[in-house]
């Protein structure tokens, strides 16, 4: 079998999870545990926590799905609206045809103007756009087609180091050169310019540096850069003439009151033209986080800028032997990007709706902060964006050595162990990096808020037992 | 960039479609052309051709897409039923829940049994089943997950010539070895195991052996196997020790009285042990095709026999970084496998409507064939299968002059003078492989009678002028 393959790790739902669903499978057969549920806190999954979808996103979809409900008085106009031009653009007016590879066209004139409202008048270029089975297939398609070379010429990828795991994982697949850059935790995980010097510096002995990924907002991490921090990225790109990768899914995800977001693309465009026309850049959406949480949809998109006619044609090319990415995550893409707007029918609600959600995601943001921090031998930097804590946590050298002696590493053992006295599922940190000698993990703050607190007492708890022991 | 992605040729979607796009932008700003219309023939895009979609397949979609639709009385209770059932199988009840990777349990179970029923009683084990986003998705994760080497342990996959060109790109990108099997054209495009043995012989001078790839019904050549051919080829694969991938899309499309359809498991079981245990095979099924053809969804599922278990969980891993496939996708193939039955409301109307499909379908197949074999210098065998015509089209000495002179293929070069001349896009031969001297090309038979009718009028006209034009 492929090595490369077997090389390929995703802790996200590694073997940690494949003990939460064994233990599921044993609370159902009725055997006892000193808890009654497993909680999935291991993956950024909203509405299996119990999130709602927004109602307008799944009243389109319907209509969508099934066109005779266009004539039923229960749908509101507006939806019927949307759904009527998405079905317009689809071969047969159906979303079973296959759409064009790129994606449907009114979809991604419909994200160019999104974008170009997000970024205050940029100007963003429906030919830009492709829309993805999710960001993770645009991620992983854009690498395949930039990696290349052997020996010392293999490509190295720029990735931070805490990463998520999508990009180890596809660099293995892909045989390419992982180049690992350490995001500053006593400085809230902030991105340094000189440590992306350093980086690429020795990478140069060993490899070609060839792509450069950021997070922000960072997962696991959820830092959220600063426009300063993102114009040195930017210039620092364009010195190594690095290709950039935005993984920009959190963007509606900033909770704290003195972060934004902002866009590579705006202030690419901002830093004047001697970057936005060389600065090769490919930013990625999703359906999947934000207020939505339409993640089964598998819906997203790309933006590229400054990429090489020809690198277009191959693109084009590598995406349609896929045919397509599923024509219902495009048509979820296109609410996210087209809501309803004040004056239209669904506006009020479809307002009330989104702010419920990210309001009470920053009330979590901030309450797993404080209560983490309030817990001996755990450290936990502001959740300033996304939808994960990443805490450190202090493990005793006598813990550490019983992880040795069950060849694990020490947070897999501590991960392991919080999932079976708990019922709490979360991922180490070790599955997504982290300094030598530094424990992590990360948890979901997607629970509702009551949970949330019963999760982070469960830890807390937990973790204090757990420092006794191995004192 | 990546020289495998360079290498990779996908001709459903390849030139003549890009020109294809091209006209009818031309026809959108008024530039006259010999026709109002272009007809896309390239490829079996069944609601895009006017196809209706099945409309219990879509009211289950749309109950579970917006679950309010549960208390309307517009829906009938066995599409309630099913739409319950999958909610209740999702994360927070919500197709906008990631799924397991492998895809919803309830789902696997349903084609499982789905896979029992059809073969007869051999036993389906949901474990076995991994749906995917579409055949293609399935196809190449396999592929990738076998092939492995360098020089000459290069892993060598066998495939049918012609063959649907996923296959080509797919092992283009993972540079792995092509090795073709000529289909037996004056034998109705037989699969002949004297040119497997031929063709697995020399390929062993230059690489390893290790896939055998088997279309049935065949794409683009519309062959059905014989269950005789069908047990010819397991019995070579055990003595080659091959790993089997039996794509079986079209295993609903069969159209010649005298032909059924024999799935790979069900001839493996039937056997014995030795074959059964020990042969290693993977099917592949999709909502793309059949009488439903919801290809925008990009549904799909695998079965895999004799898997090793170590390659399993390499699979699972590897499927995990994609976390899952489309979770309406997965709905959808629910639906195929698990239709309304005699007594449930829906039944007749279903019935009704699948019947109608097929039947025109088949139709359709006799219709074509005898069309085409009506104009001289055309030959096309029975469309016994799947939903494609693959003319033999004789090609004069001089068009095949004027071809090179334009540095293409010379069916390449017809084709692109059918499109421009009449509208009609159908795909050269080449793009599919063909015996070196004859030229082919593929045509879907999807359009409703009438308009096939015209279709296959207007082909004629053209070759006839086109036969007299490079006399």
């Amino acid at each position: 079998m492929n090595p490369q393959v077997k090389a390929v790790e995703y802790a996200v739902r590694g073997p940690i999870v494949l003990k939460a669903g064994e233990i599921e499978l044993e609370l159902q057969r009725g055997i006892k545990k000193p808890f009654t549920e497993v909680i999935r806190a291991n993956i950024g999954d909203a509405h299996a926590m119990g999130q709602q979808p927004i109602t307008f996103l799944r009243q389109v979809m319907a209509l969508c799905t099934y066109p005779n409900l266009l004539d039923s008085p229960s749908f509101p106009e507006d939806a019927k609206k949307r759904a009527r031009r998405i079905l317009q653009a689809c071969g047969g007016n159906s979303l079973g045809s296959y759409s064009a590879s790129q994606g449907v066209n009114c979809i991604r004139e419909d994200v160019a103007a999104y974008i170009t409202r997000r970024d205050g008048g940029v100007p963003a270029d429906p030919d830009n756009i492709y829309l993805t089975t999710g960001a993770s297939d645009g991620i992983s398609t854009i690498l395949k087609i930039l990696v290349s070379g052997g020996g010392k010429s293999r490509t190295g990828v720029m990735i931070p180091i805490p990463q998520y795991p999508l990009y180890s994982a596809v660099i293995s697949e892909l045989d390419a050169v992982q180049v690992n850059y350490y995001l500053d935790e006593e400085n809230c995980w902030a991105l340094n310019v000189h440590e992306l010097r350093r980086a690429v510096r020795e990478a140069k002995d060993h490899c070609d540096p060839k792509v450069l990924c950021i997070i922000n907002p960072g997962n696991p991490t959820g830092q959220v850069q600063s426009r300063k921090c993102i114009e040195d990225v930017i210039h620092f790109a364009w010195e190594e003439k690095l290709f950039l990768m935005a993984d920009e899914v959190y963007q509606d995800n900033v909770y704290s009151p003195d972060c934004r977001f902002h866009s590579f693309k705006k202030v690419l465009y901002e830093m004047g033209s001697e970057y936005s026309s060389n600065v090769e850049l490919v930013s990625f959406h999703s359906t999947s986080k934000g207020y939505m949480g339409e993640c089964g949809y598998r819906g997203g998109y790309m933006e590229v800028v400054n990429l090489h006619p020809e690198i277009k044609g191959q693109l084009v090319k590598l995406l349609s032997v896929r045919l397509c990415p599923p024509v219902s995550g495009q048509a979820a893409m296109d609410i996210v990007v087209n809501p309803p707007v004040p004056g239209e029918e669904s506006f009020e609600q479809f307002s009330r709706e989104k702010e419920s959600v990210l309001g009470n995601l920053a009330k979590k943001a901030k309450l797993t902060e404080d209560l983490f921090n309030q817990v001996p031998g755990i450290h936990c930097n502001p959740l300033q964006g996304a939808m994960y804590a990443f805490p450190r946590i202090f493990i005793p050298a006598k813990a550490v050595e019983a992880a040795q002696a069950h060849a694990m590493a020490p947070d897999m053992f501590y991960c392991m162990k919080l999932l079976e006295e708990t019922g709490i599922c979360v991922v180490p940190g070790s599955g997504f990096g982290q300094r030598e000698g530094t424990y992590h993990f990360r948890m979901t703050i997607l629970p509702p808020v009551e949970k949330l607190k019963t999760v982070l007492q469960k830890v807390k708890d937990f973790h204090v037992k757990f420092l006794e022991k191995y004192a």
